[in-house]
């Protein structure tokens, strides 16, 4: 499908029918959600401490709900480190190494209209 | 730039240097604000109300809300109609319809990772 492909057929459907980007918009639409996708885009692996200090606000509490969620939709791996002291590493799943070309529109969208901004 | 440049270049880049994503991100990563750019997208032109009964679980006061956010980042028109009655009407700016390719790319990934589930 092209993108005027995509164009025709999401403007001809009706309401109702159920959309891939629907499911998708829903996965991404929390405050935090693409954030930590996109940071984990950025380094591929990641201790709990180390992610929370790269999203500025974020809470331990809502980091942790969030990769919970994450985790239960396959998107990323939680990989502990029975090691002393233990630790735990977070990582993107095949799924969501896939969302890549997500944020690459979302890159090219900044760059044309965001980027006389500084 | 290709994906994989995009790939390797994120992830040479240091935590501080601005970019394109992070602004496109802060600009996605309301509840409801990838749903209305993506509803203006299936109907080019929609007024208030019907707007609100595409979206589901929105009240007026948040639709009123974004909308406005999304006329200050260039992103909506409101059109008021002087006609009795009157009424206004929103639609997509360039800048918002030049979003169409992250939602086509949000439903490749709906569609291959969640198609199977209805």
């Amino acid at each position: 499908m092209t993108l005027n492909e995509f164009r025709e057929n999401i403007q001809q459907k009706s309401a109702d029918t159920p959309c891939p980007v629907e499911k998708t918009l829903t996965l991404l639409s929390g405050k935090w959600t693409p954030r930590i996708i996109y940071e984990l885009q950025k380094t591929p692996c990641l201790r709990f401490g180390e992610l929370r200090k790269k999203i500025d606000g974020i809470t331990s509490t809502m980091l942790s709900a969030t990769l919970k969620e994450l985790e239960a939709e396959g998107i990323v791996n939680r990989t502990q480190f029975n090691e002393i002291p233990p630790h735990v590493e977070y990582s993107l799943t095949t799924a969501g190494w896939d969302m890549l070309p997500i944020f690459f529109e979302m890159a090219k969208w900044g760059t044309k209209y965001r980027s006389e901004e500084g």
